[in-house]
């Protein structure tokens, strides 16, 4: 890995910072945020203006250029990678070391007197943009929005923005129509009193529409704004995609069935002066709706008194509950990505032995399996395929310069998963194709105990999943391990394999109450650096539980895994294991044999399902 | 339990806030809060401001007055109190359910146009005046500072603020001089970049000087505020208190070891003007620390570029991590305090079958046996003393009116603690002296599961209470049972028996993480509504763990159990135990038996120790 050469670049950008072209007067920073103008995770290649400027390719990080210096901060996970794709004009700041100043303290120690800070108001976030300001402002500087984006300015073979053909999903895969979810979003919205929401996450809008599209890869999504009034419904896209006739019938542009339900199609740009002209009309006590992840640019439009900023919109709320066709789908999507794993993993059985399966020819096997399951779409995110050293590294992607070979001397990770038109899924398995060590054994013990505690954890309705986290780590603990990720995220159905407004995690923030129906993974791990890495996850469906009692008509809930895939038990010290887990183990595989059994024979996949029946064997 | 007629009251506090002789021009609501200057648990009488002018007693309530009405805001444990506490003057507002408005909500309905709200700005919190403040003016209201107390002034009868004889404690109890704090605390400052130090909080005080007081029921602390400089040691107090010859030469009045150490003393009331005079000669850079929790008034006088409010200052977290002596300390008060209850227990044995036992005498033993203890000072809390369904009143203390015989057919719930010079104890338990029923063993075995789940955990270094929470809870959920409190609390050493800021509970806000030598509560519950209450409360000692594993060098911790009393194995189901947790109670058993037995023998309470003996065997 070369680093890139920004010489030239900087030179540029920085005379952009002068040139009053795009600017009224000369700004002293330019600060380079990794995101795109709807905070997505995964962004399109347009959108990735930090790499541009400074080489490095990683999910998080921010640049900043002032006329001297040059730097970018990311976090423990990009230290190595941005170090090599960074050239010595930049200066890599390595975020949660004690002595690496924040952003803003370095820029308060870089910068002149009153000097000018500038960043484009899209691209950051409303509440950034709020401390970012008082900081520099606390200092004698000023932040200053840059509506020309400067990289733009200066990135010449910048891709366009992709504008991909929509998928129209019907009530077969939604199980509530569009109209539906206008007129509920609309209960809420009178509920609370508020006359306008402008949606602005992308996940959102598809799951409002029932559409998808393919401009960011791995998360089913499409570049758009969205406005939802009492009586309109505004919907900023690229219009040439509303030439296709599936799309005009589903969202009946032609025959609208009343006035409410007429969706009115306008350019993605205008949103900015459509949300203008709508708040130059807005009544003394009209609120309008925003995320306070919103970019500042749309959320400054909103006069301070009509902003109602949310942490989680009603949509983030109510896509999370999955309604019981969105279930039975992706039930169904993740029996056809269990076929495929013990399609992958009948077949690494037979072939690592000849030594010539590599990491990335395992995970290239297993979008192969995958793209055979009726209804793929594609991967749902990069998959982590990793041998032993490489499987310590929690968020490692298989690169030619870093792809091993599988052995039987190995502990194999394989994190992946895949988009289908009725689900998307999400499943780690750990597994040891010779003789697991005793160390490798306990540990993967532990992490197994782990996941059960959550998995079979019964808690009252109303608790907030950041109360189950640790139960997942308590057996590793007891013997002085743990693991420094969170245990759990919400999962989309076929939309965003990460998604809020819940998850199980040590951190307490974006965290709302677990319900019935709501979809996370349970993912413990155990990683010895140097050494292996171990995790295993299910997604799982959050289920009402009938205990003995019902306190104070609470209600109980539990998880009911829907990954179906053999946990291996060669990796297994059974003797850790309690009467209870060991039951656990056996129903879980009982499952797996039956449901993914029934599966593999209809489908005629006679090997794997051998391999099912042979894997899933109690354990005494 | 009769109102408390507040017709005349009201009549003169209206009056009141239209007399230019407190304020400059007539206000239209005027807020009694419940706290005391220093935001004090609980208040000595000359602060109970708001019982005054309602009537109602309990810990924690606001009164709101305004021209036409008067309203009342407290929480679930008192809505039954304070109905019967005051007449039909007020309007009983109950917090937590949906129909109840906020304060802010409240007054902005029912409040002329441009309202003046005043409130005592010495008795609100600076965070708290933010928050009113804001909603009021953006409903175009105001808050206003009413420096002289409207109640104080109608309060004919209101007694002294009290001055009580104060106790120097010498390094056998504290382990460290005030000296050594000092320069401790001086160190912290210099390490932030702090010029000064203005200590509100009664017990930071008292540890900080080594010195305790009665000012308060049940809290050993003193009136006092004390602001600490580089240079400079300021105690503003009623200065007669240093006339005692002891405390002189404690605080080295007469012959200070350097200017560094010489404790300037200034009457209580100067702390306003001296912390002006000090803030108008602060340079450019000087920043003054303040716990965000101290009151509005003496906050404001901080500029605001100046001030570094904290949520918990240096020495509320000094103070949580006690030193060698202090444990010491805290294990002999703990013995002690076992012994009492020891013969407690063996006298209510004999003693119950007679039918003359009843909440309020048994709670007067339990003092009266305390009492006999070697430096014994009081209670540390009001007796919960509850038998049958007065148990599941989380809250609840024994009145003349409510009073219960203890029975053979009831469960006893008995939560209690003292002062003494070396230790404040805390300690629940639950017993019963006939046969209990199935339900009531059940019930008090999912809460001793629990109970041992908190006190057995090994978790890492730097992990928060809030994560352990779960951990007591755990059984219960199973079984679809709960407690709607927090499991533990910091516990001082002769000081509060409620301190910060450290804690396990659901609530994850005022959590720092846990560290060795730090005290706590483990304290989980079940309350059946009318019939029973189980709590099982331990005071347990952060500790060194030393499991197999030392992932990444962070150390792990435990708890070690400072309370030695017998948990009654008669209300176990040990069927529900697993193998590690009978092994737990016997050991523990073990350990009450060894060295509380060791106490009793030495104090030759026979009876006690024969209790003891017998309710310490093993269970098989």
């Amino acid at each position: 890995m070369s680093p890139k050469i920004t010489v030239e670049l900087l030179r540029q950008l920085r005379q952009a910072m002068r040139n009053s072209k795009y600017i009224t007067g000369p700004i002293q920073a330019y600060i380079v945020p990794s995101g795109d103008a709807h905070q997505s995770e995964y962004i399109a290649s347009c959108d990735c203006r930090r790499e541009f400027i400074c080489g490095f390719s990683g999910s998080a990080g921010t640049a900043i250029v002032t006329e001297q210096h040059a730097a970018m901060w990311t976090d423990g996970r990009y230290f190595l990678q941005a170090s090599q794709q960074m050239d010595n004009n930049w200066t890599l700041m390595k975020m949660g070391l004690k002595e690496t100043p924040t952003q803003e303290d370095w820029l308060i120690s870089v910068l002149p007197e009153n000097s000018k800070v500038g960043v484009d108001p899209w691209i950051i976030a409303a509440d950034q943009w709020k401390n970012m300001s008082k900081a520099l402002t606390s200092a004698g500087h000023s932040l200053v929005a840059v509506q020309e984006n400067l990289i733009d300015a200066i990135w010449l073979d910048r891709p366009p923005r992709p504008s991909t053909k929509l998928i129209t999903l019907g009530l077969k895969y939604t199980g509530m129509t569009w109209q539906e979810k206008v007129t509920a979003l609309r209960a809420k919205m009178s509920e609370r009193k508020i006359s306008w929401f402008v949606v602005t996450n992308l996940d959102e809008i598809a799951w409002l529409f029932n559409l998808r599209g393919s401009d960011i890869e791995y998360n089913p999504v499409f570049f758009a704004y969205a406005i939802v009034g009492m009586g309109t419904i505004r919907l900023f896209i690229d219009v040439k995609r509303m030439a296709d006739p599936a799309v005009r019938e589903h969202l009946q542009l032609d025959a609208p069935s009343t006035v409410e339900m007429t969706v009115q199609v306008a350019p993605y740009e205008s949103v900015y002066t459509e949300l203008q002209a709508i708040c130059a009309a807005l009544g003394p006590r009209d609120k309008v709706w925003i995320s306070d992840k919103a970019s500042c640019a749309l959320t400054e439009v909103i006069p301070k008194a009509h902003r109602a900023p949310i942490p989680y919109t009603p949509l983030c709320l109510a896509k999370a509950v999955k309604n019981a066709t969105e279930i039975q789908g992706m039930k169904m999507a993740h029996i056809k990505d269990a076929v495929a794993l013990c399609e992958l993993f009948a077949w690494l059985e037979k072939e690592i032995p000849k030594g010539t399966v590599t990491e990335i020819s395992a995970a290239d096997k297993a979008e192969e399996f995958r793209s055979q399951q009726k209804d793929f779409v594609g991967l749902s995110f990069p998959t982590i395929s990793s041998v032993g050293p490489n499987g310590a590294i929690i968020h490692y992607r298989p690169l030619p310069e870093t792809n091993r070979t599988l052995s039987l001397n190995e502990v194999y990770l394989i994190d992946s998963g895949a988009q289908y038109t009725d689900g998307t899924t999400d499943v780690t398995r750990t597994m040891h194709f010779g003789t697991p060590s005793a160390f490798e054994k306990e540990c993967f013990t532990y992490v197994l105990k782990g996941h059960i505690a959550v998995s079979a954890a019964i808690f009252p309705n109303g608790t907030k999943g950041h109360l189950l986290d640790s139960f997942a780590r308590s057996a590793l603990w007891e013997s002085g391990l743990d693991y420094l990720h969170g245990t759990g995220h919400g999962v989309g159905c076929f939309l965003n394999v990460h998604e809020g407004p819940c998850g199980i995690s040590y951190k307490t923030f974006a965290d709302e109450p677990l319900e019935a129906g709501m979809i996370v993974s349970d993912e413990p791990g155990y990683y010895e650096d140097g050494s292996f890495g171990i995790r295993i996850e299910n997604v799982v469906l959050v289920v009402q539980a009938k205990p003995k009692y019902n306190y104070r008509n609470r209600g109980s809930l539990t998880f009911e895994p829907i990954t179906l895939v053999p946990i291996q038990v060669k990796m297994i010290n059974t003797d850790l294991l309690t009467e209870k887990e060991r039951d656990w183990v056996n129903e879980y595989h009982r499952q797996c044999r039956v449901t993914v059994g029934a599966e593999l024979e209809r489908q005629g996949r006679k090997e794997a399902l051998e391999w099912l029946i042979r894997e899933t064997q109690p354990i005494a």
